[in-house]
C-alpha cells in the first residue's frame, strides 16, 4: 500500500501515458507550442480529467527532473492497491470484527477522498471500490482524504456483488444506504459488517442492493432529496460506531 | 428568503460591483481586450474568488440581456438573508424545539453548501453564519446545497458569541464540536439546541467555545486528525436527530 506522486517528461512518454489510460492530474505544456505531437497531447488530455497549464520554458526547466522535458511535463499519481484479504487481515490483527466500506461507483473525487477519511476515523479496516466506471485514486482524492490514503487500505475489485458474496462466507453482514429502508437506528449493525454506499445520483445499484442483508435509511425531515454522498457515508458509519461502542 | 443568479453588464457597472465587494462568480471578458478599464476589472477580479473567462464577441453578444456589454459581463449571485428571529419563528410554526446550526467561519464553499443541505434534511430550522471572514452564499454554495438554500433560512450576524448569548435567553443550549470534549453519545442533546461547527483548520474559536454549554467529540479510531467539516457536521447533527427521535 502507498500513494505517490511522480512526473512523466517528454512528448512520447506523455502520449503513451495518456493512451494507456494512466490518470494524469496536471499537464504542463510550453506556452505557444503548436506542433503535431503537442496538439496530439492536448487532444488526448481533453478526453480525460486532466488539468492543462500553459507555462514558460523557465517553469518547465525548473520542474524538470530529467532535463529533457521537450516542452511537456505530466504530473501523475500512483497508488498500490491492497487486496480484499489484506483488509480482513487488518481486522484480524487488531482483534476486531471486520468493518469495511464498499463504494458502488462514487464519481466525485472529493467525495471519494472524504469517505476514505471517514473510513479511517470510524475505525474501518478498509475500503473496496469497483474497477470500472468509478473514479480512481487521483491527487484530488489523496488530498481530500487528508492523509487517510496512507493508512486505510483500498482494494479494487472487478465485481462488487461477487465480492459481497465472498465476504459473506467470511461472516460479514451487508447494509446498504437507500431511501425506503429501515430507519438505521432500528437495525442491528453490530458484528462483522460491510457498509455499501451508492453512487451520487443513482444510489446503490440493483444487483448490489439485492445482495445486501439490510437496507438502512437515514431519517430525512427536510424539503430536498438526499444528503451529500460523503455526509451520508459519515452518518451511517457513525451509527455503526455507536452500536459497536454500546 | 431566496437565492437568485443575475448578470451585470458593461464596464462601469462591473467595476462598481467589484469595488463594492459584491460576490461575482464568473467574469466574461472579450478575448484580447487590453485597455485601461478592462485591465482595472481584471486586477480587481483577481483580488477575489472570481473565475475569469476570455470569450469571443459572439459569446458575449449571445449572453447579453441588455445588448450593451462593452466587452464584459459578470455573473453574480444574490441571496436575501433571513433574520435570527425568522429562524426561531420557523421552529415555532412547526411546533418544534428550535434546532439551529451556527457556523464559525467555514471557508470552503463546498462545505458550506453541504452543511446547509444537511441542516435541511436533519430538520434544523436555520443556519447562522458570521458576517466577516467566512465564505458567503455564492453560486458554488447554492449548487452544493442541492436546493436547500431555497428552503432553509440562513442569517448573517456580526458577532456569533453575542448571538449565542441572545439565543440562550430564548432557552437554547449550545453544543460545539471539538476534540477533547465529551463523547457525543454521552451528552443530552435533546431540547432547544444550537450546534456550533468550527472552521476547517482551526476548529471553533475560543470566544465562541467559551459560550457553549457542552463540548461534544466524535469518537476517532483512526490514524489521522479530523473528519471533513461537512461530514463532522452531519455526524453530530444526526446524533441530535437520534436523540430527538428516541
Amino acid at each position: 500500500m502507498g500513494y505517490q506522486e511522480f512526473k512523466i517528461e517528454g512528448r512520447n512518454a506523455v502520449i503513451e501515458a495518456l493512451r494507456s489510460g494512466k490518470p494524469i492530474d496536471k499537464l504542463y505544456i510550453l506556452d505557444g507550442c503548436q506542433d503535431g505531437p503537442i496538439n496530439t497531447i492536448k487532444k488526448e488530455a481533453k478526453k480525460g480529467d486532466t488539468i492543462l497549464k500553459f507555462v514558460t520554458k523557465e517553469v518547465l526547466d525548473r520542474m524538470s527532473e530529467t532535463g529533457k522535458h521537450q516542452g511537456v511535463i505530466a504530473e501523475c499519481a500512483a497508488y498500490e492497491y491492497s487486496e480484499v484479504k489484506d483488509i480482513l487481515e487488518n481486522a484480524r490483527k487488531k482483534g476486531e470484527d471486520p468493518f469495511i466500506f464498499l463504494l458502488d461507483n462514487i464519481e466525485d473525487p472529493h467525495n471519494l477522498g472524504a469517505i476514505i477519511r471517514t473510513a479511517n476515523l470510524a475505525g474501518a479496516h478498509g475500503v473496496i471500490i469497483p474497477k470500472n466506471r468509478a473514479v480512481g485514486l487521483t491527487a484530488t482524492v489523496a488530498r481530500t482524504s487528508a492523509g487517510a490514503l496512507n493508512y486505510t487500505p483500498v482494494a479494487k475489485v472487478t465485481n462488487l456483488s461477487k465480492t459481497i458474496e465472498e465476504l459473506k462466507k467470511e461472516g460479514l453482514w451487508f447494509v446498504c444506504a437507500d431511501m425506503g429502508g429501515t430507519e438505521m437506528y432500528k437495525l442491528n449493525l453490530k458484528g462483522p459488517i460491510g457498509l455499501v454506499i451508492g453512487n451520487e445520483g443513482e444510489g446503490v445499484g440493483r444487483l448490489v442492493k439485492e445482495k445486501c442483508d439490510m437496507v438502512a435509511s437515514i431519517p430525512m425531515k427536510g424539503d430536498i432529496d438526499s444528503l451529500n454522498a460523503s455526509v451520508a457515508a459519515g452518518v451511517l458509519a457513525y451509527e455503526i460506531v455507536r452500536q459497536r461502542l454500546s
